[in-house]
């Protein structure tokens, strides 16, 4: 938090009256968490308040408290006395038709993301959080603005959802003492998790089967790949938001260090997934096919037929593994 | 903790020279991490101590620091002058050849489990905490001795494994700030992770991908059940505890309440699992076939042909449902 400070962010709270809060398009759990969490905060004091996400939210997430509240158009809305924006980079990801809106007001940014932007009129960037919801936490705590259930739920999501279950690398003390305050303030954690991760369609189970039966090892043990092909995804009925996650399957084999998932996604055309267990940074071997994406978890685009796509993929992972390891396939 | 003090485990600390720590037979997460973590900090004052499992030790937890501590008989032992028993109920948990044994010392029992029989000379149960590395955690910090990084590790893997990753209802505010604390001595949580359940020979997800195959909804939605086969174990080479947790793929289906899954032991013989989301106790439904549990996760051993077994199993779930819901089946 070098720059920006919870002071001015809380007094635009106290002289608003209508606010936006937004986050980022594609949005996962920290910030549909991140961004409920808020605006029912806001809510409780009696502003006026409209949440917004440019996308459509996951159905995994229809369970979170205020779900209800939020609209994907400004069209109506009118202006604003501030627009909170909660886990987003850059002014852009909010999306198109939110960014050509005037009526933003004051635009507050609170964010974890190091690329950051500085984009907001305020900027509360704190990298060294695991989560946008602790910085919404801290906030909250810091104006005294009371955290019920329904918030605590919310934020708790977002931070149980980004540090990956408190797996991550980033599960801090700090993301862990705030996880426990939310446990206290009302935040479930069975009925949570089991909203979270036991909510799967059968389907996804049927496809799962089949993705894991294409599970190979290869670099000598230290590659492991899944394919899923449109074939697959026809056969069940399923979009290709069903695959998420399938990746850890394949890292989450013994001895492996990249997980790699190949979605075909057309006609020679697959989308690629990378999961490293630490010693590899997959977003630098992600770059080189012009995709992007954290040091554990990256990914890109790639047109070819299967084979040979793979091979380019396992070459470049091999090159990155040191190259020690003779490639050779353990079936 | 309305029996026992930590005063007086901490006067045995004091006074003796030499230990026994020791945990149940069929050792998981919290027996395992609670005993290596007191053992190592017994050690770390330079008591002399002996870290005792009477059955051997899953492969998944080999990498807990001071694993190799861990013997499996009192052979040789001679008398100590107590014996710190974590995370056991009975003293006949701990096994028969221990039980025998004379040089037990003072028996100081701490344990989690509220059906603890206070088998120790001084008892130390609190079934508030989420796992016993709590209660060992409470007693080194109060007995101020030093947390280091290696037995941080310990207790950390027996607070994360004992709440499910942080998501069964016993993850309290306690557990959470506890497991704060333990990443601040140094207990890395993603390395943690990646060890416990990223772990696994590429067998199992070949054996997860034949058991998928068999994934059915039924009772109209809410019960689904899994079947792992013997032929399926010898088809990839794999023993029962292969199979542990895929009964949690069976509960992870939207809208099913209760997971079940039929592994065969034997001609015309199962070993059933059964998870609840929670509105069934599944440990009542178990004791109906002599089994038993925990509510949300309980089993039982049954013989007979494997259509008469499901539907005798089905039957029973679909009464414990309130049996409101017409038996059918969705595929």
């Amino acid at each position: 938090m070098d720059k920006g400070r919870f002071g001015r962010a809380i007094e635009e709270i106290k002289k608003g009256k209508r606010f936006i809060v937004i986050s980022h398009v594609n949005p996962e759990g920290d910030a549909i968490g991140s961004l409920l969490g808020l605006a029912l905060a806001l809510k409780g004091m009696g502003k006026e308040v409209i949440a917004y996400l440019e996308d459509s939210v996951p159905d995994v997430y229809n369970f979170l408290p205020g779900r209800e509240m939020i609209v994907h158009t400004p069209e109506g809305i009118g202006k604003v006395d501030a627009t909170f924006a909660v886990d987003c980079g850059q002014m852009e990801r909010l999306g198109g038709r939110f960014v050509s809106f005037n009526g933003k007001g004051t635009v507050v940014n609170m964010d974890h993301h190091i690329t950051n932007s500085y984009f907001g009129d305020i900027n509360i960037v704190a990298p060294e959080a695991s989560a946008a919801g602790e910085i919404v936490f801290d906030l909250l705590t810091e104006a005294g603005i009371k955290i019920t259930p329904d918030v605590a739920t919310n934020l708790y999501v977002a931070i149980h959802t980004d540090t990956g279950s408190f797996r991550y690398s980033s599960s801090s003390p700090e993301a862990f003492k705030k996880a426990g305050e939310l446990v206290r303030f009302g935040a479930d954690p069975w009925v949570i998790a089991s909203r979270v991760y036991e909510n799967y369609p059968l389907k996804r189970f049927k496809l799962l089967s089949m993705a894991l039966s294409t599970l190979e090892v290869l670099n000598g043990g230290k590659v492991s790949t899944l394919k899923v092909t449109l074939d697959m995804l026809n056969s069940v009925g399923g979009g290709k938001d069903m695959v998420d996650g399938f990746v850890n399957f394949a890292r989450a084999v013994e001895g492996v260090e990249v997980g790699v998932l190949f979605r075909e996604c057309g006609e020679d055309e697959y989308k690629v997934s990378l999961r490293s267990k630490g010693s590899v940074d997959v977003s630098k071997v992600a770059g080189q096919f012009g995709g992007g994406g954290h040091p554990n978890a990256a990914g890109f685009n790639i047109k070819g037929g299967f084979e040979e796509v793979k091979k380019q993929v396992i070459d470049a992972l091999h090159a990155s593994l040191g190259g020690a390891q003779k490639i050779c396939q353990k079936t």
